[in-house]
Parts: C-alpha cells; structure tokens; sequence
C-alpha cells in the first residue's frame, strides 16, 4: 500500500497547474491534503479535486513544513523567490519554470535513474515541453544512432505563454476575419496568420531562454553534456500542441527498421507511419504520448535520422511529466 | 533602346500569374504585345495591363511562334504539356513548375553568369519560393561561410497552393471562431491553428516533391551539386510569406561581422538586427527582397551559422524572380 503525501502546487490556476491538479486526480495519485497555491492575483479562486472545490491560497504565506512534495508550476520569477524557501523546509521540489539551475532534469522515460540518485529532499526539474518531446523521441534511439549532432526547429503554441496568449491569438484572429484594425496586446505585433522568429527576447549571443533551456535540459536528459544541438525556437498561430523538426546526424548509416522498431516499443510514443502524419491538433492534443512521423534519412544522406515531433506542450509537455516524475520519486522518498 | 517582345503568360489568372502581369507593367518590362493564357476552366476572364483589359485565352489553341518569351505560371502537368512545345516553337521559356527537368534554375542574385551559357532559345526553371530565398540569402556568404552541410525547416504559406489553399482557411477559421463543424475540403485535415508536418505527398524514401525540388534547385543555384541539404517542408496556417530557419555548417569559425557586412551590402537582403526580427506578414508581403534575422552562431559552436528568412513566395519567391530573369535573359537573346 503507498502512503499518502501532503502535497502543493503552486501556481494552480495556470494552464499548466490547473492540468497538473487534474492529472493527480486521474492517476490516483496518493494524495493526504492538497494545498493549492498561487501569487496574490490569483489567490481566493477555486479549483476542482477529487469532487471537492479546493480554494486556492497565496504561496506567500505558505508553511512548506506542512508537506512533503511541491511541484511549482509558475513563472521563473514565482519558483525563484518560494521553491528554495519549500526546499529548506524540507519538501521535495518538481519545478517546471526552468529557474532553479541546481535542479537535475528528469524525463522518466529518459533518465529515471537519476532519481535514485539524488539527496533527499530531492530538488527536480520537470523540462520544458520541447525538451520533454525530445527526450522521449531520442531516448530509444540512443543505442541505435551515433548521434553527433541533433538539430531542432521547434513550432511552439502560444498556449505556453499562459491563458492570456490564447486569448489573444483568438482575439487577433477574429478582429483579422472582421476586417478590424489589429492593436496586438500580448505579443509584440500580429500573432494571427504569421510566425514570430523568437519567443522571448535574445541575449547577447543571439539565443533565446527558451533556447538555451531546451539544450541545457536535452543534454543532462540524454546523458551526453557535450552534445552538439542547435535550435530554434519560433512561435506559431496553434493554441494547443508543440512540434519539431529534428534532424540526427550520426556517424554511421541509420539502420530504418531498427529505428521504427524501437519506436514502436517505446511506450509513449505513438509512431504514424509514412502514408499518414501527426499534427498538433488533430492527434497530440489531450494525448499522454509523443507522437513521431516522418521518419525518413536525409536527401542523399543514411547517416542522417529526420523525425517530426508532436506532443501536447501543456499536458504531456509539463503537466504530466511532472507527475510522472513524482510517481517514481515517491518510492525513493523516506 | 530596348527592342520591344512579344510575351506570353501561361497560367495568367493564378496567384503568381495574375503578380507576374503585374510586375512587368512595374518594372517596365519592354513589352510588345503580351498574350494571357490560361487552361480552358480559367479562360475568357480577364487581366489588366498597362491600362488595358487584356482577356485570357486557352492556351491548347495557341501558337507558340507568335512570342519571343513564354512564362509557364501552371501547375507541372500544364507546364510538361505545353512548354516543350513553346520551347520547339523557337520560344524562350522561364517555367516557374519546376516540372521541367531540362531547364536550368536562375536566380539573378545567385548565378547570373548561367544565362549567358544557355543555348538559345533558353528554356529556364524559375525556382521554388523556398530555394530563391535560400539562393538570394546565401549567395553573398559562399565565399566567407565554408559551407559543409545546410539544414532548412520551411514554414511555407498556403498561398503557394493557390487561392482555393487560401480561401479553405479562411473559411476554416472562420468555421472555428464560430464553433460550427470543422469541414476539412482543399486541406485533407483542419489547417486553421494547426501545422501539417508535410506538404504534398511523400515518395518511398519519406520526402516530397517540395523538398526535393528545393534541394536540387539550391545545389544548382549555388553551384554545389554535391551539398548536403537537409530540408523539412511543413504548411503552416500564414496566407503569404514563407519563413525559412536555417543552420549553415561550416568548416570552420563564421566571422559573424563579416557575414552582417556581406548582407548588408546585397540589394536583394534586408538584414533586420537582433533586437528585432522580420516576420511574413509584418514585413515580407509585397517586398521585392528576402529578410534575413536571428543571424547568430550555434549554441557553443562558432563553426555554425543560424538564420531566420522571410520572403513573400508568391511575389519575390516566384513572380519578381521570373520576371527578374527575364530582364537578364533578354539582353543575351538574339
């Protein structure tokens, strides 16, 4: 029988918390007492557990002493100022802002030996959605191609970017339709019918965070520090849904079968074949895989894999990651 | 002074067509009489020009000595029955299908010195959108970039596919903001808020015809016929303007300054700095030149070369090009 946890999440009423609260409840996640937190604005809603309306309350004046887990779906500056104060206190950390650099990066499907490794109480980093796509993508393929280089062009929803970038996309887009004059609020200029280079701003060498995040993040997850990938990150008019294109080059002939093979072994990735594709809405969406098509060598080229990615960026992308994550923590935990 | 020619325009009532009419009377094409063609379904309307209502007639019962010049703005089918029947007339021929596997691709900023080898009358490709913004962009980095491997991720607008491609989303998203039933028809699936992972079908080896087009162009155009060029062709839901995420492998150190100063000094280029980025419809639609943004290097690898580009396909990635060949073909024709 597992032992019930006293557990938080802060940031319950984002996309991705309010996802992560509904995905304990689905996989019977053994929870004693649910806190559900947020900053200031958002304290004082409520949101639905186990049939029971859960109020949520301001992390700011949260005892962490009164649990044992917490997973924090926020913005970096949020996990900055409260994750190391709960850590302190000596509840086991699942971030998913990306902020706490001392966290080590867990993919179940790609690492999960490290969770056995770690100090309690343990301090985690559930990956970016892009990272988690490819981590999943790439971890069955390790053994199977020589990787030397992984190069990504990621199409990322604006639903990464909270509710507020939702609801402008639909809102640009319905004033476009009406032949309204477009004042863009969120984004910087029109996100309807266009594509945005960047998400974030760059740094001095051109990168973006959400750049520099998912190599950072892919190379602890894949075990190979060293690796070379390049990336880039662009925004698309998608609500819902990531994808990527990715192309492996190794250092030997990609053996085709072999990697369909152990795709179609891997438990969450749903390959489609080549008569057919993957798109984000019409299968990733609300979906617990990571879906793969295209795959297929490089033009004149077998020592090139190329491989098209799609996967829910909020909920198999963060949401469910982090359970996942703490499902396998939870048996190492005292 | 100019000796004046007679033109023809096959498929003169399509999306790049109906540019192309225009882009002559623009730039002064010196035109004697110019003849509009179009297949059976498309003839009998008519097209302006210089102040005129030209009409557009079938272009089965046509007779090719008529012209000196024949632009084939068709689909492959219409250009594989008719060009070479032009071309056998005595006529110079620039096909923008891309079905003519004969003729030769020009681009004015990337291989110029080609027009004046051609045996006349020339018959010449007019390459896809993708590979004339590839071909313009790169072009003034050959000698400074040693180039060992090029990697594209093509986010093509549906515009490429004509107007019925436009109007399917439209009417798509319309359905959608509307909440009313989603009835994929020119699409085979939702295109509205969605990326489709392809565009066309894919042959045995897993690539389309799009993808392996632009490979061959771009080898041709830049006069590396054994490049290695990795492409992924995706549709995104953007009316006009294809983007293009490019990463250069060099053999060694891109000099970043040098690079800046390169496109900076091409006509064709509009470099944008890295506080900001072009965007397809924000800048690209109805330009004549092709932006280049996010010019950086690798994440830890001065050895590559990132790149965003954004053109307008309909009008620079095929018309202005087409036309732009014309202006230099005609000062070798006899």
């Amino acid at each position: 029988m597992t032992t019930k946890l006293d557990i938080a999440v802060v940031g319950a009423t984002g996309t991705v918390g309010e996802t992560l609260v509904q995905i304990l409840e689905e996989l019977a996640f053994p929870v004693a007492t649910l806190h559900l937190l947020a900053s200031m604005e958002s304290a004082g809603s409520s949101v639905m557990f186990a049939s029971k309306k859960l109020k949520v309350r301001e992390v700011d004046s949260f005892d962490f002493s009164q649990v044992k887990l917490a997973f924090f779906a926020t913005t970096p500056a949020v996990s900055r100022s409260f994750a190391a104060k709960a850590h302190k206190a000596g509840c086991a950390v699942i971030d998913l802002s990306g902020a706490l650099h001392d966290a080590v990066a867990v993919v179940p499907e790609a690492n999960p030996e490290r969770l056995g490794q770690l100090p309690q109480p343990a301090l985690i980093t559930s990956p970016s959605a892009g990272a988690v796509a490819l981590a999943v993508a790439l971890a069955p393929l390790k053994g199977l191609v020589d990787i030397e280089r992984i190069q990504v062009n990621a199409c990322l929803a604006v639903s990464a970017q909270g509710r507020e970038a939702v609801s402008e996309l639909a809102r640009q887009t319905a004033e476009l339709l009406n032949a309204r004059p477009l004042e863009p609020r969120f984004f910087d200029r029109q996100m309807a019918f266009n594509l945005l280079a960047q998400v974030g701003a760059p740094d001095e060498q051109g990168h973006t965070a959400v750049e520099r995040r998912l190599v950072g993040e892919l190379r602890q997850l894949l075990g190979m520090p060293a690796l070379k990938i390049s990336v880039t990150c662009i925004q698309v008019p998608v609500f819902f849904g990531d994808s990527f294109s990715v192309a492996l080059q190794s250092r030997r002939a990609v053996d085709l079968d072999a990697v369909n093979r152990a795709l179609d072994s891997a438990d969450s990735i749903e390959r489609v074949e080549a008569d057919d594709y993957p798109t984000p809405v019409g299968d990733a969406v609300g979906q617990d895989v990571v879906y793969v098509g295209r795959v297929r060598h490089g033009i004149d080229e077998d020592e090139q894999l190329n491989l098209w990615l799609t996967t829910d960026n909020v909920r198999k992308g963060a949401a469910l990651n982090a359970v996942q994550v703490a499902q396998l923590l939870i048996k190492h935990m005292a």
